[in-house]
């Protein structure tokens, strides 16, 4: 039998013990926006560095900022200067569980489920992102256990605050460029297109986020003393929410759309193609109609469109019963989905003074944790997405979907401005994972035929 | 030295002992709204009940479905039919303390602290109701120990769910009408029109409360991977609340203003002739703009006028840092204050329908709590009204001011309708009180002149 249906063969047999591998991590809640969870950060780094080390990896819990980095590397005795070499990025880090009162099983206890023949595992993190990168951490493990070494040099980077923006991932960059710097990066943070059908991501929304707070009274008051005269800041704040969008789905911030041009008609043909149920899609989640841009189709809206979302509101009294307070203070968290050419920036400050236009004189507005990054898009002609999509193909049979996400992975633009290589988003996720969500999930499909996928990616690049 | 003189010194000696009492009580949190304090609102029932049975009181502990009430009596030995029977109404329970971080003092610890030449004691409750009603306790105290007896019948009503809408109190008075009926209620729950001024409330605004929780998507969800096409509950809540008012700031809901009259013009100059300031009234709290009605005084907008409140909001991450989720559930608590003949139940529905008309096909809203109580008016030309006004005038040589208050004391009503007598609304806060509000404060004059004004209204009765 050939080299690669081998170290396939090795990956299916050890397939219990990458599972465990997995819970092990999954049971560290390394909540990174979260402060309080900052040692649980640290011990998940420490955790995979040690397991990597095992392997022969020169690996290094690397300090920053924040939450640390994850770095390790490996090269081949037998590596020639053309031996390609690539790194692998994924996160260590995962979500807040709340609300907790909705999980099923305990967030950070993963537990095996099956529903008639599809087996899951549930828990925080099992495919956001722990799951989907240990797919890599796994494929290696089996082609040095069955050859004794990789076919390519490989460089893991696993970070630990992509859910909270990765503010220390720029300067990390900088810092190590020269370390850092592969011939391409694959990224382990994207869906399949569906159960059966492979698929690597080409386009992703950037983000932008803001947190504003409205005062209105200086105190709490007693909505009878003062009920009328005093400006109550959740109407202010809730005005300004309900002007985000018009009647059409747009939205009104001026200038908001800048940079953002129609979609080729060739993409919108080539996604028309893929046959995507909107009504489905929806449905999954309890909706019936599109909330977004009218005349556009969902994917278009999810792919191609930029939004502007209310993640959090809060002000008053939210205990139980009633307390008849007009409160002083209102807070709402926002984040805006960015696309094309549109800039963090300049839509954080004409969202700043679109707010500030809508507040009365006498209330005050406070703005805070404004940051951001720029949507990014791959290359179809990539030579690295070729063979990829290939690797993929052989894997699952059926032809690779050529993609955009919804989501935000900043760190594709970062890869490509301070370290010079694309990425390929290769993963192995599905809509129906609940990330972000209670009862988050993975499929064991997912991640054994992710561990599959990789292996012969590598090997692909090996050749 | 006349009796009454005799009554009034011992009550000024005694005044010391009169604070020391007060601050037992105010020491525990008698949270009624949430079923946490549920014993610490059985202990204050007691600890009154103890200190009237000390004072010859027949004093009991009542039970309700919720907090229990307080019902004493005191029939003097020489009391012939002609006796007047006078009922005195007040509550043991507070509100909610929170935010605790704004306040300076422990809220359940008493503090006094001099400000200039003012001295105030600090605490939850020490206004709002507790210093209030120990003012007639305190009151009885000083004729009892001075002469051996009241001049008058007395039935004291301290009830323990004021703060939470009186669940239990209308099955309470119709179970025990004959024995709470009086020839009339004094209720020690209000303002006096300022430090120097006393006053007694003839109007009273009612209320209506309803909570409304909005769901959009059945769980939530990756505001990457959903936002655009999924419709966000915060969106649809914060149209109904900036829909409730037009520009002028009248309320939109269809019939809301039904059985709302205009301020008779004698009234309305009557309310001009206090030469309130309403600059002053607004810079008290930190607002320069009156936010009520337009073309409204700000006296008339909390007196006669009635209003829509949002008292809190919540929904979606609400904790520290970023998390970009799409909830499923948004949720706001509404309190509207009524005045004329509005009827709650139809307030409620107008805006029951009013919120269903701005939700979105496939999202659901549910409504919970939903009840109120009409407003009241006490007519001027009542008898005890002219008594009382004269034995107030006499301690603190001022006219006493017949105004009105934006809050809501239902009783009243409940008094006329179910016992058949009037309410004289009698009290010594102040508006700086900043009752339910952190650092919640009641001046050591109020107390001290509350106490000497109830000695003199009970002898005025008496004579």
């Amino acid at each position: 039998m050939t080299e690669l249906n081998a170290v396939l063969e090795a990956a299916t047999k050890d397939f219990d013990n990458s599972l465990e591998r997995l819970f092990k991590l999954v049971r560290i809640p390394s909540i990174s926006t979260d402060p309080a969870y900052a040692a649980e950060c640290e011990k998940a780094a420490n955790a995979i560095v040690d397991d990597l080390k095992g392997l022969g990896f020169k690996a290094q819990v690397r300090p920053t900022p924040g939450r640390p980095m994850v770095v390790a590397h490996y090269t081949p005795k037998e590596a020639t200067k053309d031996t390609p070499h690539l790194l692998f990025y994924g996160h260590y880090d995962v979500q807040p569980a709340d609300p907790l009162e909705l999980w099923t099983t305990p967030p950070f206890e993963p537990t095996i489920k099956t529903d008639g023949k599809v087996k899951r595992m549930y828990g925080r993190g099992t495919s956001d992102d722990k799951g989907q990168f240990m797919t890599f951490v796994e494929a290696a493990r089996a082609w040095i256990r069955t050859t004794g070494t990789l076919p390519i040099r490989a460089t893991f980077l696993i970070e630990g605050e992509e859910e909270s923006g990765s503010p220390s991932l720029v300067p990390f960059l900088k810092a190590n460029a020269k370390e850092l710097s592969c011939d391409a990066a694959f990224v382990c943070d994207t869906n399949m297109w569906d159960p059966k059908t492979p698929a690597i991501t080409t386009r992703l929304r950037g983000m932008a986020r803001e947190e504003v707070t409205i005062t209105g009274p200086r105190i709490d008051l007693h909505s009878g003393m003062y009920g009328g005269p005093a400006m109550n800041p959740i109407r202010v704040l809730s005005k300004v929410i309900a002007a985000l969008h018009d009647k059409t789905g747009k939205v009104t911030i001026p200038g908001f759309y800048d940079g953002v041009s129609d979609l080729p008609k060739q993409t919108k043909k080539q996604w028309q193609s893929l046959k995507f149920s909107e009504a489905k899609f929806l449905k999954d989640v309890g909706l019936k109609l599109p909330a977004g841009e009218k005349g556009k189709s969902v994917l278009e809206q999810i792919w191609a469109r930029p939004t502007a979302e209310v993640n959090g509101i809060w002000g008053g009294y939210t205990g139980v019963g009633t307390k008849t307070v007009l409160p002083s203070k209102a807070h709402a968290k926002f984040t805006f989905r960015l696309v094309g050419r549109q800039n963090p920036e300049k839509v954080l400050k004409a969202f700043r003074s679109f707010v500030k236009g809508l507040v009365p004189k006498d209330c005050k507005v406070e703005f805070a944790g404004g940051n951001g990054s720029p949507a990014t898009e791959i290359p179809e002609d990539n030579p690295f997405i070729a063979k990829s999509a290939r690797a993929l193909k052989d894997e699952f049979r059926r032809d690779t979907v050529l993609m955009g996400s919804g989501g935000s992975i900043p760190i594709c633009r970062f890869f490509k401005d301070i370290l010079g290589m694309d990425s390929i988003l290769v993963g192995f996720a599905l809509t129906d994972d609940a990330i972000h969500s209670p009862n988050e999930k993975y499929d064991l499909e997912s991640y054994r035929r992710g561990i599959r996928s990789w292996v012969r990616i590598m090997g692909e690049f090996g050749k």
